[in-house]
C-alpha cells in the first residue's frame, strides 16, 4: 500500500498535537495572527484535546524527557546502506508501489487507444514526475531512434523542409512550464458522478518543465506566408498518424517544438524525440511523435477534430476547434476515495490552472459553495501552468462539502456544473471545468458528489 | 551511445540550415532585430554558406516537393505501439540509457561514502529529473519504512517532540523549487584542472520542487526559545548519524522539513521520508533520513563540520561554519568532452545560482573573458533556485575560450579563479565557486582548462 492511502496525510494524528498552549507562542515567524487564532480555535472545538505532549504517546518509542531523551536507533542506523550510483537512474521507494498511472478498464476497446490517468491524490507542488505523466494514445506508444527521426514542415511556406533531430538541437532553445489537460477529461462526469476518485476524476492532467525551440522561428525558418495563414496541421508519427488543426495566432504565440520534459528528454510515452507544446490548448494538440507540420488557410477537418473531440450542443449541433482548456480547480486531498480517520487539522490542498493565462485566485468552500475562504497560493504562479493551493481546516465530525473555485487573471470564473449544463446540455463530452464536489460523512468517507 | 554524444546538440547539421534570405524575413514574433542581425551574419561568416533548402539534402529522406512532398513512413508509423499503463510508473527511452549520474572512481575508499554526479551537460531547463539527482553519502543509503520513521524535536524548547510521518503531513504545507549544491562542488579543480566534463566539475548541484512543513512551524509548535536559541543540529538516521549545525536564523527563515520532491515522495538516496531543505546552504546541511533537531544556543562542533566540510586558508587557520553557496554559474553546453563537429551556429546554454536569492544577470565570454555578452534568461528566475540562461553563438572554426559570470540580486558577482586564489590559497577544497573556462580547439574539442 502506499504511504499516502495507508499511513499518509489522511490518516490521522493519534490525538490534537500541536497543544492550545503552544499554539499561543505561535508568532509571525510562522503563522500570522488571524491564522494562528483559527488554528488555536479549531484545536480547542475538536472533541479530543489533550493535554501538552500527548502526542508523544502515539509514538512506539520512548518519550523525550527533555534534552536527555534520544530517540531509540532504527536498525538501519547501525550499518551501512547501499552505495552511491547503486541505481545510476533512481526510482521511487518500493513503499511507494501503489502510487501509479492507472487505466480506467474498459474505458476504450484497445488498450493502444486508451487512457493511463495521473494519480493526482499523491502528488504535491506542481511538477508531475514524468513516471506519473498521464497517456492519451491513439495507436499506442513507440520507442522511436532519434537517430531516424525527422520533421517537415511544408504548405504555405517559402522552402518546405525537413530538420533532423540534430539539427533541431543546435537552435535557440526556450524552457518553461506549462499544464497539459486532454479536452476529455472530468468527461464521464458529465452525466453525474461516475467514477470515485480524483486520479479517475482530473487524472488526464499533467504539469512540466518544457525545452525546445519556438514553433514561431521554424515557421519563419521556412518562410511562412504571413498573408494566408490561417491555420496548422501538426501529425505525429504513431500508427494513428494523430493530426490536429492548431490556429496560426496560437502557434505563432508561445508554442514550442519540444524534445525535452522535466529536465530530460521527453519520455517515449510523451513523445519522444519530439512533440508539439501548445500551451493553454487541449492535450490531443500538443502532438506526440511530432513527424509534419503544414501550414494552411483554412482548418483541415480531420477525423479527430470532425468526429470526435466536439463539443455536442442540446440542440444537437456540435462546436469544433474548441481547443482551449479553461479556468478549473480540483481538491486533490482529502478526496474521493479517502478516508478521514480522525477529527482535527487537514491542510486541503490542491492544484488550480487556466489555458487562459495565470492563476489569481482560488477560494474554497467546505458547505457546498455557500461560504467561501481564499486559498494560500504556492509560487511560483505562472501562466498556463499548474498552480498549487492550500486552506487549513479543522473537521468536527460532521458531514461536509469540499469545493474550490477557481478565478484566472482574465477574469473567468470555474463554473458549477449546473450552470455548464444550462449552456451545453447533459450530453456532452469533452472540456468539462466545472468545480468539483467531495463529500465528507460523519464517518470520513470522501465521495464524488454533484450537487443539483 | 546517448543521443546528445552521439546525434544531438552538439552534431553539426550538415548545412548552415537557416538561409540568409529566410533570417531576413525572421519578425518580431521570433527574434527581436539585433539577434536577427546577429543571426544573419553569423550564418553569413561561416563558411559554408549553401544555398536556401540545401540542408534537406542532409536526410535520408526524399526531398519534399512543396506541398506535394510526403515524408516515407517509418515502420512504427504502420502498426500499433505499447498500449497505455505499459510501465505503470514510465522511464526514460533506451535511446537515452548513457545519460546516468557517475560515480569518480577511487574518489573516496567505500562507495558508501562517495558521490554520484548529475549529468549536467545533457539537462535541459531548471529542474532536475529525480532519477539522475547527484548523490553524496556518509554511510550509504536505505529504504526506510515511512510508518517507522520518526522525528524528534529536544533542546532548548518548552516541549519536546517525536511526530510521526502522519502527524508532519497534516500540517499547513509549502512547496518551492530551490538548487541543492555540495560544498565540495568544483572542489577537485581547485589547484588547476583536474576532471574533464561539467559532469565531474559541477555535478554536485541539482535542483528540485520541494514540499513539507515550514520548520518554523514546528520549531514553534514546540515551544522554541527565542531568547536563547543560536543554532539547530539536524540529524539523520543513516549509519553516520551525519549532523549539522545550522544557524537558527536560517532555521527559521524559509528552512522546510521536507517529504516531496518533484511532485512525488523523496527518492530513497535523497532522504525518504523526510529530509531537511535549508536553501542556499550547502548540501550537506540538508540533512536525508532526518530524524531529529535539537536547538541549542551554540553550534554542536560534530565530525562533519569540525574535521570536515572546513576552509582551510593560506596562514593554515581553517574557517568553519561557512555554509551559503554564493554566486556560480557554468556552461554545459558546450562543455569538456564534447565536440564541435562542424561550424555554424550552436546554442550556448548553462545554469546560475546564488544562495544569497536570485540570479540577476548572466554574462557569456567567448573570449576568455576580454568581452562579454549579457545571456537570455529563462523563466521563472526564482530565489536560491537554478536559472537557466541561453546565448546565441556562431562558431567559425577558431579557438576559443568560453566562460560565464553570474550576478546575483545582492550584488555578488562571481569571481574569478585567480581572484579567489589570491585569498582563499590553492589549497582549499570547499566552496568553489570560481568561473568555468571551456576551451574549443580549432578542431572543435572542448577542454577544462584555468587561465593564468
Amino acid at each position: 500500500m502506499s504511504v499516502r492511502r495507508s499511513v499518509g496525510r489522511l490518516l490521522p494524528a493519534p490525538e490534537n498535537f500541536i497543544p492550545d498552549a503552544v499554539l499561543e507562542e505561535i508568532s509571525a515567524q510562522g503563522l500570522d495572527a488571524s491564522r494562528r487564532d483559527f488554528l488555536r480555535k479549531s484545536f480547542a472545538a475538536a472533541s479530543a484535546t489533550l493535554a501538552a505532549g500527548s502526542a508523544l504517546a502515539a509514538t512506539d518509542h520512548p518519550a523525550p524527557d527533555g534534552d536527555m531523551a534520544i530517540l531509540q536507533p532504527s536498525a538501519h542506523s547501525t550499518r551501512l546502506g547501499h552505495p552511491v550510483a547503486f541505481t545510476p537512474y533512481g526510482s521511487p521507494s518500493k513503499h511507494e508501489a501503489n502510487l501509479q498511472r492507472r487505466e480506467s478498464p474498459g474505458l476504450t476497446r484497445k488498450r493502444e487507444s486508451s487512457i493511463s490517468f495521473t494519480p493526482l491524490q499523491g502528488l504535491f507542488g506542481i511538477i508531475t514526475p514524468s513516471g506519473l505523466h498521464f497517456e492519451r494514445h491513439h495507436a499506442g506508444w513507440h520507442d522511436i531512434d532519434p537517430r531516424e527521426h525527422r520533421l517537415m514542415i511544408n504548405g504555405l511556406v517559402s522552402t518546405a523542409k525537413v530538420y533532423t533531430m540534430a539539427e533541431l538541437m543546435r537552435l535557440p532553445s526556450v524552457s518553461r512550464m506549462h499544464f497539459i489537460e486532454c479536452g476529455a477529461n472530468s468527461a464521464m462526469d458529465w452525466g453525474g458522478p461516475a467514477v470515485p476518485t480524483v486520479q479517475y476524476t482530473h487524472g488526464m492532467l499533467s504539469c512540466c518543465e518544457f525545452t525546445g525551440v519556438p514553433l514561431s522561428l521554424l515557421l519563419e525558418d521556412c518562410g511562412i506566408d504571413k498573408q494566408k495563414a490561417k491555420w496548422l496541421l501538426a501529425e505525429g508519427s504513431d500508427g494513428a498518424s494523430l493530426t490536429r488543426s492548431i490556429p496560426i495566432d496560437r502557434a505563432l504565440d508561445d508554442a514550442i517544438v519540444a524534445w525535452g520534459m522535466n529536465g530530460e528528454m521527453l519520455r517515449p510515452e510523451n513523445g519522444y524525440p519530439l512533440r508539439l507544446v501548445v500551451p493553454g490548448l487541449q492535450g490531443v494538440c500538443w502532438v506526440k511523435w511530432l513527424r509534419r507540420l503544414e501550414v494552411g488557410d483554412a482548418p483541415f477537418a480531420t477525423r479527430e477534430e470532425s468526429t470526435q473531440y466536439l463539443d455536442l450542443m442540446p440542440d444537437g449541433l456540435q462546436r469544433q476547434y474548441t481547443v482551449i482548456q479553461e479556468c478549473k480547480s480540483v481538491i486533490t486531498s482529502p478526496s474521493g476515495g479517502q478516508r478521514l480517520l480522525d477529527k482535527g487539522f487537514y491542510n486541503v490542498t490542491g492544484l488550480a490552472w487556466s489555458g487562459r493565462g495565470k492563476i489569481a485566485r482560488v477560494d474554497v468552500s467546505v458547505d457546498g459553495g455557500r461560504n467561501w475562504k481564499t486559498a494560500r497560493l504556492e509560487s511560483p504562479i505562472l501562466p498556463k501552468c499548474l498552480t498549487r493551493f492550500n486552506l487549513d481546516w479543522a473537521w468536527d465530525g460532521k458531514p461536509y462539502i469540499l469545493q474550490s473555485r477557481a478565478i484566472d487573471e482574465a477574469g473567468h470564473v470555474q463554473p458549477k456544473i449546473a450552470e455548464l449544463r444550462a449552456v451545453r446540455g447533459k450530453r456532452s463530452v469533452y472540456h468539462n471545468n466545472a468545480i468539483q464536489s467531495w463529500q465528507v460523512s460523519a464517518a470520513g468517507e470522501v465521495m464524488n458528489v454533484q450537487l443539483s
